[in-house]
């Protein structure tokens, strides 16, 4: 690899291969300047109509976890890669809520990878993506195609 | 309707139902703020970048497409019902650019509503949403069911 070559790229997304990174403390603040601007709902912005919801606490907006997760992958691996961008999310699922004080981590595992049949510059990678708490409950899933660069184009 | 009915209700979502709604121009700075703050992926942050990519300028993250989805449904319909929540997202389909001085405007099909067989206080209706620009143009596309609660529990 030199310095000219952006690092990851296509060819290091290995399916099967399964890392976890990150930590990040969500913030009752955080939950609340999220959802006042995208999502104000009253249980993402009140304690007491967190409580009185399904979610039984203030909680983060799912969008907001959507949103955390996409910076946690910038920094855990799309900063400085090849990535060309994204056409969709296969299936998100939240499956437990986000409350003020939670450590977030994420766990990424390769599906598949395959080179483009029509540009022989990128392949495409489905990851899917948990992201997980400080007892190591996941609280979303997702199954993410994103488009990346080929370090060899055209090569199989 | 009373003021004490909350409105609208999982019995207000009708199947094939389609209505349209909402005016939400996008600027650069607020493009640039989500993603400062949650993918700061040259070309959602840059205009050069933005035209050296794929998305042939400065355009706003898919992520913060979804999320002025959000706040537009809930402008829209949402602020105000018996919304108690969504499971998640079947699919989101980003199929062009989002620039800045787009305005956006939001389709939504009913596609089906169930009462929960498990709680007589609820039911899921699934949305199919879309997200236009000023040129009729789908800009996103997403799958989405929502719990609401039943304006009359236990009736089917």
């Amino acid at each position: 690899m030199t310095s000219a070559t952006p690092y990851p790229a296509f060819e290091d997304f290995v399916p099967g291969e399964i890392v976890t990174f990150g930590a990040h403390e969500v913030t009752k603040e955080a939950i609340i300047a999220y959802a006042s601007e995208f999502d104000p709902q009253p249980f993402h912005l009140d304690e007491e109509a967190g409580r009185a919801s399904m979610l039984g606490g203030l909680a983060a907006s799912g969008w907001h976890s959507c949103s955390l997760l996409m910076r946690m992958i910038f920094d855990g691996f799309m900063n400085g890669s090849t990535s060309l961008g994204s056409p969709g999310i296969d299936e998100v699922r939240w499956l437990k809520p986000v409350f003020p004080g939670d450590v977030l981590s994420v766990r990424r595992e390769v599906l598949d990878a395959r080179p483009s049949a029509s540009k022989p510059d990128r392949g495409i990678v489905r990851f899917r993506l948990e992201l997980l708490n400080q007892k190591g409950e996941v609280v979303m899933e997702q199954t993410n195609p994103i488009l990346f660069g080929r370090r060899n184009p055209g090569t199989a």
